[in-house]
């Protein structure tokens, strides 16, 4: 009836998400104790922050402060964002950074342009320069990023053959240039997806490309987040970005509120996986501890919800 | 591959679910006005407090106060909780309440003994008294609740066998007593299913009893609850308790922290539904316009998410 995998890999972008929308700074020190604490709790991947205009993202600037104040533990890969070719030349430079070749891709004009001041044409076309400086620092393609894939805050519904036309052009790049088909994203950068429209979106792209690895990267801006991964999970994605404790949002995603809503919750979904049978890697206790710490940092009740309630009662608590 | 009902009924548990947990009790003026604002929503049914242990459960001491205080509107059904009798003959001396006939059950003693006072097989005894009670007042049986339905906050995990040996009694009671067998709901009181428990259970009851109509109670804790009520839709179930902007919990289910974990929030999970066409009936703007006045009601910020952020940006609203 689904296709849960059997196992998931969490990425967790809290550093950066939770940061970036803040309008204070935090300092890269308590930064890195969040990412330490994260590193207790085997999360495969952890990004650390962005190199990114400082003028528009001020909280993250001082990312490489944070590079070197984090105690690295081996197995974890600790990764950054850019989005552009001067952000990752500056990415290239941190001590221990694992860098992801990625690729960005917008299906909207105005989401890109308030992005990148570049239409969405146009950031397609960088992102061919983009593989050509992967090349040059011998750094594989990890990851095609579909931004605003289910709706974007500007433009609202995007129609489906965005997404499958952004598919198509990835895979005609990486046939052109010989690399291996990278793990494609679909991102819900503004919260407007819904649980049958994940399956139906992902359905397509598995029906373009068989043999691609979908991954998601969903927010809970309107309630929707978990149940729009366990519809991804229905449909065999395997890899997750997720923010500790609902952390985050994106800067530039319209909302209601000035606030922007966070990605969905790691150790919400963690918990979610793990009661499905669904194998994480991930200590679900030292992560709640991060959750926690996170929640002291940022100095206000954060939205998730397990590091508030805790585990449930199992059989061996029985009084 | 999913059998998602083209309706669903929503039933409107935050009068009571959200103030029987506050240490302080709201004047029934408050909960009236907020009952109202829910009116306009044009939801099916509010349950507008509960005649229960006023030393227990203060906050609903007054439930008289609020019924007499609430503007009726038409098509609305206004419904109260009562545990036995007792509660239930105070019920019916209330103006303009529809009184629907409900049975009690429970999973676990320990939950029952916390709840009711007496073990689960003597709670599962006194529900034949309460139909005899109904018949006296010619109410209709309309709904049999089988509380921790997922599990126990005190017992931990429940096997299934007690769920579907719960509605197997069901059926036997109906059937002796020559009545159509009411909405079964599977609780999930304490916060613990995960959506894939969630289609096992609801799909056991139905292969058990194919012609049952089944409903579903399920609280937010562990922030699986809009995942758990995808699940559900996905096995047809088409009613739905919840709580606006996410109030609620019950007071004696055990948590890491003192205050329990609400109740889905009705106005995202209406959100989520409508946007996966399936109808409702509901007004949604009206439905966000009550959550925002019982987060002033209440005076901290609610778990819900739409009444925060907004719906999402329409093609109409493009600039």
């Amino acid at each position: 009836m689904s296709d849960l995998p059997k196992s998931v890999e969490f990425h967790e972008e809290g550093p950066r998400e939770g940061f970036q929308i803040e309008s204070k700074v935090y300092p890269a020190a308590e930064r890195a104790a969040l990412i330490d604490a994260l590193s207790q709790s085997r999360l495969p991947q952890i990004q650390v922050g962005s190199f990114v205009n400082p003028r528009a993202v001020p909280g993250m600037a001082d990312t490489p402060a944070v590079f070197e104040a984090l105690t690295r533990a081996p197995g974890i890969a600790y990764t950054a964002l850019w989005l552009n070719e001067k952000g990752f030349r500056r990415a290239a430079d941190m001590p221990g950074i694992t860098l992801n070749g990625t690729l960005m891709f917008y299906t909207t004009d105005r989401f890109s342009l308030r992005n990148n001041n570049c239409t969405a044409a146009e950031m397609r076309d960088r992102q061919r320069r983009m593989l050509a400086v992967y090349d040059e620092y011998g750094v594989p393609l990890v990851a095609a990023n579909i931004i605003t894939a289910f709706g974007c805050s500007y433009e609202g519904e995007v129609p489906l053959s965005r997404v499958t036309g952004i598919v198509d052009h990835i895979v005609d790049l990486c046939r052109e240039t010989g690399r291996k088909l990278p793990v494609i994203y679909l991102a819900d950068t503004v919260g407007r997806a819904n649980p049958e429209e994940v399956r139906r979106r992902i359905g397509a792209v598995r029906d373009r490309v068989p043999e691609a690895e979908i991954g998601v990267h969903l927010h809970d801006t309107r309630g929707l987040g978990g149940a729009n991964l366990y519809a991804a999970l229905q449909m065999g994605v395997r890899y997750i970005d997720s923010s500790i404790a609902g952390l985050g949002g994106c800067p530039f995603a319209r909302h209601g509120n000035a606030q922007g809503a966070g990605n969905i919750c790691t150790e919400d979904m963690v918990f979610m996986c793990e009661e499905m049978g669904i194998a994480t890697g991930i200590d679900l206790d030292a992560l709640i501890e991060a959750a926690q710490l996170a929640e002291r940092i940022i100095g206000r009740r954060l939205t998730g919800k397990i590091m508030h309630y805790g585990r449930p009662a199992r059989l061996e608590d029985r009084a």
